[in-house]
């Protein structure tokens, strides 16, 4: 077997067989085959695609690089949730606690913020104390104790994901459908998940921009994991504004507690959207590990899970178990906030139309919410809140958003972007559709 | 400028501009670029094409890579030839002295076999002495005395190609139009040449398979040569059976020896289909160069320079220049063979179908008149002799072809793969179009 031979067939749209797949990741990975190689076929596949089968062969090859979580023998079902990246997206931190307070255990490796989309490591970051670095016996350990942890991906675990994705990077192949899609499921699968939840997101602040792309990237997920014997439901969900109230590090874990204690801001209940996605979400993972046989039983039993508080129980234990320190978390709630202040006002009454995330991302990322470069130091009291959302009704004058800033230039250069973001329409605005379908494979 | 936008921008389907080319092969070529991103880019091209004035671009930034022959001040006009390659192909031996005989000079860098097809350095070898390694002066004084010279490629002529191409060899990105064009143009371009004649070759024993195929990339040269100011002519011709009576190198130099003398094998004239494309090439290369104004103009005057001896004259004088025995070479005509012989024969009486040029290209290189790889030795005096071609009526029993191998374990294998090689059919066959069509820009 040649790799040239096999960049040929794939160029010419042909597909390959699982020996000579796992001949490119090995090898690669080895060292054996070199970067020019992979980054040419990588680009054919880009333009050929890959059939399910084939992006299931990749995904295993990739898996079988590195070492799997020893999570043998552990009493399950083990699901996760995997997001492909939006703005205010903290549904990982209530989803975990809330899915096993429910009857599921939940293994999660988790990225960090990149471009103008959060990461999950970045918000856990900002819980005093708090380590996202466990050993594999601290991991099996938070399994039994807690039910799930939430920790960076080991250096061990999929390293041809590691190098794939590093060349990806730097030679415009990151927006490959089957590329995308082994390299999610193969870290998910390598962390021991049973079952996935996938939440696709489409729109202006999503990876995918339209709901065609995220379908698309949808049906690969979960019908590639079909082809692996594993369940897993895709939602597609609304990311043309940014999900909840919060954005920022700090903020969203605030917002997630809240959450946990059934509470949103000023007196409310937590944010309605943030509220349906978590349901179903867990609903889903639910009805994928077995626990229940509708999604409509997953989302009511989450509901109760949530009501009577045990989700926030487990929350606290989570916390604990990685060294953070419940209290001092706590007592910083509503109170941890960078120094400069800006608020933006209505400037006439009417309906908001909504806020455009990637624009509200890129200002959060500017702030110092997330990264424009790896080395970016990220801080965790910067963001902004959004007091309203897209078709509620606004008066004028009244305040729509705040930012919190470590400087004055940075709140101000977040405040002149910003005021672009939104607009106010005479006309009444519908709520933006959150949920825009589902994918399945039970 | 960052490659890996440049690499997006194409994999779009965008259009590059000079300065943009100029980044990719000007950081490639001094190492400030990897390959992986020029693999990348090179399977994007592959896919996304590039516009002749892309290719253009692509040319001059390659040409630019190296040297330029420095022929600056040489009365010319300077005239070269460009075939995609063949089997049996020997044209540029006779045709380079026939163009300098009608007022012409000739800078003709070749190559060596490659794949089935054979190679003028691998031919001019078998010449008793010869050498094909010139300094630039020698380079200079032979345009100035003889009128032409048949070197290798110098090192330092497009560098760029040599990276490029052997980046391309292992990516499976050498058959894309717009990169072959390039190569092509740069090291003709490089080598000194005004203007340019291409035979661009179609069927089996070619590069391009069909018509079709041929076309494109002869309208890619030709429009892309169009892009630098420089006039050009592309010859779509036959290869779907060998060129002439010798495939192998003395063997094609023999054939092309006789032919200078306007002669054939056992008394009859040159080779028609040998006669015919080499008229026709220098009848173009003497438009393209100003010296007539058709192409009847310019096959009428090659024809009066070969019948009058002037150009075997010429062939002569660059033999002895390049270093050659011309009396050891003309006395080791029709006797230079190896030593096992073999001869295939009609078992019908009936008309010849014709030779499978890939079969016969494949064969002589099993002989070891071509490479399988590039470090196999090449031997001068094994090959194949054609006594009939197709449409020729046969009788039964008569030699077809004769075989000369080093050992019969090799001449048997070429006995065996030739047999299937051909066929007699009780019906006329036309003889083959050998010239299917012509691209100019003059």
């Amino acid at each position: 077997m040649r790799a040239v031979e096999l960049i040929m067939d794939k160029r010419s749209g042909g597909e390959h067989s699982e020996a000579q797949i796992r001949f490119l990741v090995e090898g690669y990975t080895k060292g054996q085959i070199p970067d020019y190689q992979i980054s040419a076929w990588m680009m054919a596949v880009y333009f050929r695609g890959m059939s399910f089968r084939e992006t299931g062969y990749l995904t295993r090859a990739m898996i079988d690089s590195g070492e799997v979580l020893p999570l043998e023998g552990l009493a399950g079902p083990l699901v996760d949730k995997h997001s492909t990246g939006g703005v205010g997206d903290k549904i990982s931190l209530m989803l975990a606690p809330l899915a096993v307070a429910c009857g599921l255990k939940v293994p999660m490796m988790s990225g960090r913020a990149l471009g103008h989309t959060g990461g999950t490591l970045d918000k856990l970051d900002a819980i005093p104390g708090f380590s996202t670095k466990l050993t594999n016996d601290q991991i099996r350990q938070a399994l039994v104790e807690v039910g799930y942890f939430m920790t960076g991906q080991s250096e061990a675990v999929v390293p041809a994901d590691r190098l794939m994705y590093g060349l990806r990077d730097v030679t415009a192949t990151v927006e490959s459908i089957p590329l995308i899609t082994a390299s999610i499921l193969s870290k998910k699968f390598a962390e021991g998940a049973q079952a996935l939840v996938f939440d696709v997101k489409a729109g202006r602040g999503a990876f995918m921009k339209t709901p065609e792309e995220a379908r698309a990237l949808a049906e690969s997920l979960v019908k590639t994991a079909e082809s692996l014997g594993r369940k897993s439901v895709a939602l597609l969900t609304n990311m043309e504004q940014p999900l909840g109230r919060m954005t920022g590090n700090f903020l969203e874990v605030e917002e997630a507690v809240l959450f946990l204690r059934g509470e949103g801001y000023e007196g409310t209940p937590p944010a309605a959207d943030l509220l349906a996605l978590t349901l179903r979400q867990v609903g889903w993972m639910l009805v994928a590990g077995g626990q229940c046989t509708t999604v409509e039983q997953g989302e009511s039993l989450a509901r109760q899970r949530l009501e009577d508080g045990s989700a926030l129980k487990v929350w606290e234990k989570n916390v604990a178990f990685q060294g953070g320190d419940v209290a001092k978390l706590n007592s910083q709630l509503g109170l941890r906030r960078s120094r400069f202040k800006a608020e933006l006002r209505a400037e006439a009454e009417g309906y908001l139309a909504g806020w455009d995330a990637l624009t509200c991302g890129l200002a959060a990322t500017s702030l110092g919410a997330g990264r424009s470069t790896k080395t970016d130091l990220v801080l965790p009291e910067v963001g902004l809140e959004f007091h309203r959302k897209q078709g509620q009704r606004v008066k004028n004058g009244e305040v729509l958003l705040t930012i919190w800033a470590d400087t004055e230039v940075k709140r101000d250069e977040a405040l002149s972007r910003l005021s672009q973001a939104w607009s106010i329409v005479p006309l009444p605005v519908a709520t933006p559709k959150l949920l825009l379908g589902e994918v399945t494979a039970l």
